[in-house]
């Protein structure tokens, strides 16, 4: 499959915490850097995710901001 | 400044497309992966975004999707 | 793959806009409801997006508002 | 009224559930195509919604991804 | 109508800038604050947006971040 | 820092309602009117966010819609 977000990054699931109906996933990507998704709690058990498991983040460019100093 | 959205990741901009109002930045983060915004011309203006230059990329979690294989 | 976004919905282009970064893609789905998706062109290229074409409009159910009259 | 998001879907309520500050609410539209928003508890029970009850998605074309096999 | 999205703050548009697909829109709100937002052409035209016209912002609370110093 | 987002407007918090993993808070801006965050229960915590903090309000201009009677 071939998706138009631009940010399609891999990494492995470091945790997951389920709230009673949204969860924030932390995802460990290269060079150490960890991206907190906050999903359904549906999405967590049908993409069966669990820390050691590999996964992409699935950015659209037009959500990410830039920051300067 | 502290901001909520929980994506906060460093990173050197590697080039900067401006179109008619919007324009996309490509930001090399750690280990090599790049990260794609797309901002507006303004913004680029306002932040001297130009190749080199130390920037942050902000991602709210909300905005974020997770996908296995 | 699977994806966390809660909204995969299938369709056929209708037809592509392309501006100067961003274009407008027109997809219909079931009942002829049209999805008006806007990415970047590079997308477009990428995915060899043109009418006729089989697509899904993937939306994350955060992004997804409900009006009532 | 109008508004300037391009996707404004008419549909019907198919079920609402609530967590403790979100609701996820399942809008079945043409086609028999479900639709999953994750909307606020307040604006559950401001706009009346339950099982049956008439609605619109509304959702902005810069948030609608396109994939293709 | 009623809309799900929390924020629906009542102002006089500014102006308008429209790209080659996208606009920026200044809308004045009260205490002379100005929200700037990224629309379709085509929601220009077909709302007539033009300086002086009334009209509301509509933001989803989840796409709000919050800064602090 | 300088940040892309165009919507970034001062208040102070009003209040702040946790859920199990979201939290929602009202911002009070200019002219008494409120804006509704919807952010992660670390963030209110780590900004430490309480009624009375000053404190911006952070929105890209690509997630505001415009509405029209």
């Amino acid at each position: 499959m071939k998706i138009s977000g631009r940010n399609f990054i891999a990494g492995t699931i470091k945790d997951v915490h389920k709230g009673s109906t949204t969860a924030h996933v932390h995802l460990e990507i290269a060079g150490g850097v960890i991206i907190t998704a906050s999903i359904t709690n549906e999405s967590v058990d049908e993409l069966g995710l669990a820390p050691g498991k590999k996964a992409h983040a699935l950015i659209k460019s037009s959500d990410v901001m830039i920051a300067v100093d």
